[in-house]
Order: C-alpha cells, then structure tokens, then sequence
C-alpha cells in the first residue's frame, strides 16, 4: 500500500512539540488511515520515543532548525533554508510530501509556500480558504482571508477557483461562487470588483452568481465567496469581533440584569458560547493554502492535540480527494 | 435670532412624504430647538396644513420634482436639475440650508452632495461617517463606510480629518484615530494602507495610533477608524451579518432546543433583540456625508417619523456645534 505522507511542523505553535507529537499518535492510532505516514519536520530519535513506545511505525522526522519564531518577517523564512517551515514547503515541491501542516508563523508559512512549494502551473496567485459556518449547519467557503493584500482582477479568478475546489472538497455540488461588493447593482463596486466581475462571468468551469453583500454572509445565498486578502480578512475579523462582542454584553447581562435576565442569560450562556465556537473558523480543521504545489494546512497557532489531529485529518483527506487537481478546472 | 435652517427632502425614503411631515411636526413642537426652521425641498402648500393648524410657522417649502427613485443612478441625479435631492444640496452649496437630510437614493444624495453641494477646501474626497457601538455603551466613529470604493492612499488623510471632528462632534475628547489593518505589525498591510500609515504618522492635529485590525472593532482601543468605502462597507454590513445570524441562531434554539434552552431563549429574547438594534449603526441618528460643504445627512430608507425627527436632530446640533469647520483642521 502506498503511504500518505503528511509532513508535521514539529516547532510551529504555543504547545509545540508536545501538542503536535500527541496529534500525530492519535492520527496514527486511528483507524480510519491506515495508510497515512506522518513526516515530522524537526526533531532526533529522542523526541519520538512515545510513538515507538506505542508501536507505531509510520513516522519518520527530517532534522531541522526551529528558527521561525511570530517575530519573523515573510520574507526572512526564505533564507532560513534549514527551518522546518522551509524543508517542508521544500518536500512538498518535490512530491516527496502530500500535505505539510504548520501551526506556525502565517506569513512565514505563505510566502515558503508560494516560493519555496511554488504555484501550480496557470496559477498566478495562490489564496488562504476558510470553511465558515452558515444557516442551518450548512458550510461556506471565504477565499481570500488574507494570503494577498494587494490583488488585480484576474487574481480572483485564481482565488474563485481555489475556492470552488474546496467547497468541492468539502462536499458542496455544483458550488455557486460569488464576489464580495459594496452592493448587488451592476455598477456598485471597486474598480477591481468590476473588472473581476466580467472576467468571472466569462470564466469556465465555475458557477458564477454574482455580487454578493457581506450582509449575506451567513444566508443561503452563496457557497463560495471570494474577495481580495484585504477584505477577506477584515470580513473575518469583523465576524470573530461582533460575536465576541455579543458575548461580553450577554456576560455583563448576567451580572448586571434583572433576575429575569440573570436566569435567562445563565440557562443560554452554554449555548451562546457554542455558537461562538460555531462562528470561529479556526475550529474548521485549520484554513489551507491552495494554488501551491500540495496541499498546504496553517493550523492555529494555539492548536492542542486534538486541533493537530483534527488537521491532520483533513490534509489527509484532501490529499487523498485529490484536492490539488481539482483547482486546475 | 437667526435660524438654523434645516433641508427636508420630502420625496425620499419609503414612508414620504408622511413621515417626514410628522418628523418635521415632531421636531419643530420640541422645546430644544427654537431657533429651528425646517425648509422642506418639495410640496406644495396643501400638504403642509397641518403644520398651520398646529400653529407651526416655522417652516417653509421649495417646489421640487419627486424624480429621483431608488433605481436612479449616482450620476443621472446630476442632470435631474429639479429633482428635491439637487435642490436641497445646491441651497447647501449657497448658504441658504445649514443642513439637508434626506431618506433617499443614497448613490444619488452621495454624488449630488459631492458635485453639486461641492467639497469643502483642501479635500479631495468626502466620505459617509457612521457612529457604532461599542463596549460600555462607547460609541465610536468608521469612515468612509461606502461612499469611496477606490481610493488612494492621501484620501484617506481627508476620511481621518472627517473621523476626527465627527468623534469631536460626539464628545469624544482627542480622539484616537487608527487605520484598519490586516495586522497591526508595520509590514502588514496593502500597498495604500502602507502608505497611509505613514503619512498619517505625519498628519498634524490627529491623534493617530496606528493600526487596527477588525476583530478589535467593539474594543476600546480605538475612536476613530479609517479604512477606504469598500471595506468600511464591508466591514458594516459583516456585523450587522453576524448580529442576524445569532438572532436568528437562538430563535432556532427557542423552537427546538432543550426545555432549558427554550426557557432561557425565551427571558433573553427582547435582550438579544436590544443588542440587535444596538449593532444597528442606522439607529444611530443617520449617517453623515462629511467633507462636502454643508451637513448632509442620509437618514435611513425606512425612517419613520421618529427616525426623521431623530435626523433633524442631529442636523441641527451639528450646524449649531459648526462640525463643518471643525473638518479642516
């Protein structure tokens, strides 16, 4: 049987190594992938002497160094040859890898990705995919959150159809793919929406709705929204604000309210902080970096063992889904 | 004593010319405002007899044409010479109005109050100023929130100007002024808010602090935010997004959760319908279009009488605390 080889930034994250030694075992003692060889990028025989304790034999590490700290600029990480983010991003150009997980650096991890992993042919951009949650349990896609600042019009194609492959991935036929805009009237929007707009009209392969509003952003209206890294990530950080803002204001009903709203705000706090999970897209498995050569996880930063498991999973999945094929329509 | 002349369009919004008979009704009866004129852009004298009955005089109308619909473009409101929205901003231009509220075509009012109201000296671009909630009942000033989906970097040096006097008009002492951002690290950010970041640095007479990213949009950690028309619109329309989205999420649990769930839904329902209206910027008196000559004031669509009489309101401090002159600095 041939392996699937996920390589695991062993330094990225607030818990490494710990966290993502206990994330691999509970991916390699799972039963549902059996075929999955877990590659750690860093560490010596010592580290991993729990997993051989454990009987698992489908690991094996690569040494480097752990030199990427948060403080490390994007750009940096490209002289940083023997860092585990580089090697990585390396094994992944060469195939030698199907996925690599980091829970490191973000814009570290980007810009190995674009220039160390490289771009699929006919990609000009590669993009950061988010699953988000929307109405009655059902997932959205949001591309670009944040992996470009700065776009041209036919960027978003190359991000519209990374975005239709990972609703795809995610299960959703047919996805219908919308751009993000000041308003659904045709002569609403930036100079860059309106070009994109044409471009995506005429582009194959894609179902293509139009504009969509952020005020839309949980309706059944979309599956796929695309929008530049700038505004992506500001949509993003707005959802994460507004629900902890409602949150906070819940909490301060509980202390301060009247015994009517004290009891109501105690019976619903459970409930309101699930919804707050619901709402956060780091719980989604990690956002993955599509348009490089293999599949490309940034887990969070904060991720426990069971987050890394959980990422683990899903780069396994899309590698065995063949999600990177499926973004050259 | 001179009067503070405040324009009415009494052709726009979804409830004219009712609601803005009555606003007008309400605000003229307020014992606060008695050097207040209200000049209604539209009408005839018939529809203003209850105004005499009710032994009002100060008052007045100027025959307009109710030609501007929510189909009109931004620029056709240009050629609609007789239109109320046209009239309303040339007697701004001219001195004759302190102020012009409207519950109109917003595209419409935006162009005709930028070319035919005209900019005030030295800016180059006007930009529609909201208040927004915050925690602890603060409130704080986004601009621009749609009036600008291009801009370059110095407009938005005229966006922190129009913030600024704004939060000034508020009460808000030396406002802190911060640019959003996709990160708060001086390498992030697109091309334009770089720059902007660093010319901002330099602008005399704000108190600029830096970046801001959205998800500290209910913080105190800010009183101003500037971000281009795009994004502020974006950013708005997200949090009234998210704020549907748990409303309708706890609905949801009242019909078909836990006897504990529906008990608790049930006493924080009107709680979480007050936290709803809160994250309603439109509650908040109308949205201004700041660096035009005059006050101009986009009242909601769907104002009532109260919303109308609440809009004049706030017209009428805003010439009498002379926020016009506050915007150059």
């Amino acid at each position: 049987m041939s392996k699937i080889r996920i390589g695991l930034d062993l330094y990225g994250g607030d818990n490494a190594p710990v966290s993502l030694i206990q994330g691999a075992i509970f991916a390699l003692q799972a039963q549902d992938m059996p075929d999955l060889e877990v590659c750690f990028m860093g560490g010596k025989s010592s580290d991993f002497s729990e997993l051989t304790e454990k009987g698992l034999t489908n690991f094996s590490f690569t040494p480097a160094s752990n030199n990427v700290t948060n403080d490390t600029k994007p750009t940096e990480v490209l002289k940083l040859k023997d860092s585990s983010i580089y090697i990585g991003c390396e094994k992944l150009k060469t195939n030698e890898l199907g996925a690599f997980v980091s829970c490191g650096n973000t814009g570290a991890l980007l810009s190995a990705g674009i220039f160390v992993a490289g771009r699929l042919p006919g990609i000009k951009r590669p993009s950061l995919v988010a699953a988000l949650p929307g109405k009655n349990s059902k997932v959205r896609v949001l591309c670009d959150i944040g992996a470009n600042a700065d776009v041209k019009p036919e960027f978003l194609l190359d991000f519209a159809k990374q975005g239709n492959a990972f609703a795809k991935f995610l299960g959703i036929e047919n996805p219908r793919v919308g751009l993000l805009n000041n308003g659904t009237e045709e002569e609403k929007g930036s100079s860059i929406t309106k070009e994109a707009h044409q471009l995506l009209k005429e582009l194959q392969g894609i179902n293509y709705i139009g504009y969509i509003e952020a005020r839309e952003m949980f309706g059944n209206t979309f599956d796929v929204l695309v929008t530049d890294g700038f505004t992506g990530n500001a949509v993003l950080k707005t959802m994460e604000g507004t629900a902890y803002y409602i949150l906070d204001e819940m909490k301060q009903l509980i202390k301060t309210g009247s015994i009517k709203d004290k009891l109501g705000g105690l019976l619903i706090k459970k409930r309101l902080r699930l919804l707050k999970s619901k709402l956060d897209y780091k719980q989604y498995g990690g956002t993955f970096l599509l348009g490089v050569n293999g599949v490309l996880v940034k887990a969070h930063g904060s991720s426990d063992a069971q987050a890394v498991y959980n990422a683990i999973k899903v780069a396994y999945r899309a590698v065995k889904d063949e999600l990177i094929s499926k973004i050259s329509l």
